[in-house]
């Protein structure tokens, strides 16, 4: 992957990742270890089956979206930095066996005016799961590096 | 713990938890998985030395602030269900050995107008480090149901 910088990005411009699974075992490993709710670990719990069946914690799959965005590596060795996340919204649950696809998408670019090397960037991320239908979203601020003078 | 409904639940309200700590072996652990940047999983990285050390990946932290919320069990045995969170920001770096507490206060109480048998609360989440020093804040909505009729 060649580096990207924040001069490089455009308006719109769109990236889709590859489709990846969320497994039983991932999910409850997940959940006894940050949120050990009975519908993230216990398929016969009430709990789950008030949902129709083990659900996957929301953390768990922001962190794997995460995990994706690291492996994608739009932007190669440019450094960047996560500064915040607004509106993740959790829409529908995501269960043993899903199939899970992110698109990301740039909405917004804002120069910095005090560090002229760097700029923001707002993306908004989207995550589907087989069905095409999107499980979670959420719009976040990055610190991303402008491309050095010279 | 007894249980809180929606009802019980009064504007203003807050809550503070016992600190915890997070350690180096968590952190990189986490990163493993979820996060594998050099500046969450190796203290000589370039990555590392521009943050003064190793430092927690954000979702990191979110995740095990999720783990305090379930073990805190704050309502009981009442049904509860995670909408969405706003304005989630990682303000400080979190290190190891860092020992953190977090603080809820509710927001805003909505009953709901379709469903009248539970309401919304949004609350804010402030994680304070050893130092008093906010590194996380997040508001995020939760659906809570009313107590049950006769």
């Amino acid at each position: 992957m060649t580096d990207r910088y924040f001069d490089d990005l455009t308006l719109g411009e769109s990236w889709t990742g590859r489709p990846f699974e969320i497994t039983e075992a991932e999910i409850v490993a997940f959940a006894r270890q940050f949120d050990p709710q009975p519908m993230h670990m216990d398929p016969d719990s009430d709990q789950a089956k008030r949902f129709g069946g083990l659900i996957a914690s929301g953390w768990h799959v922001a962190s794997r979206v995460m995990r994706d965005f690291v492996d994608a590596n739009l932007y190669g060795d440019v450094p960047l930095l996560g500064l915040g996340v607004n509106d993740l919204r959790w829409r529908l649950p995501v269960r043993p066996g899903d199939r899970l696809t992110v698109r990301r998408e740039v909405l917004e670019l804002v120069p910095s005016e005090k560090q002229p090397d760097r700029g923001r960037v707002r993306t908004v991320t989207e995550v589907s799961n087989q069905d095409g239908r999107i499980v979670l979203s959420f719009e976040n601020w990055m610190q991303l590096m402008k491309r050095p003078k010279g």
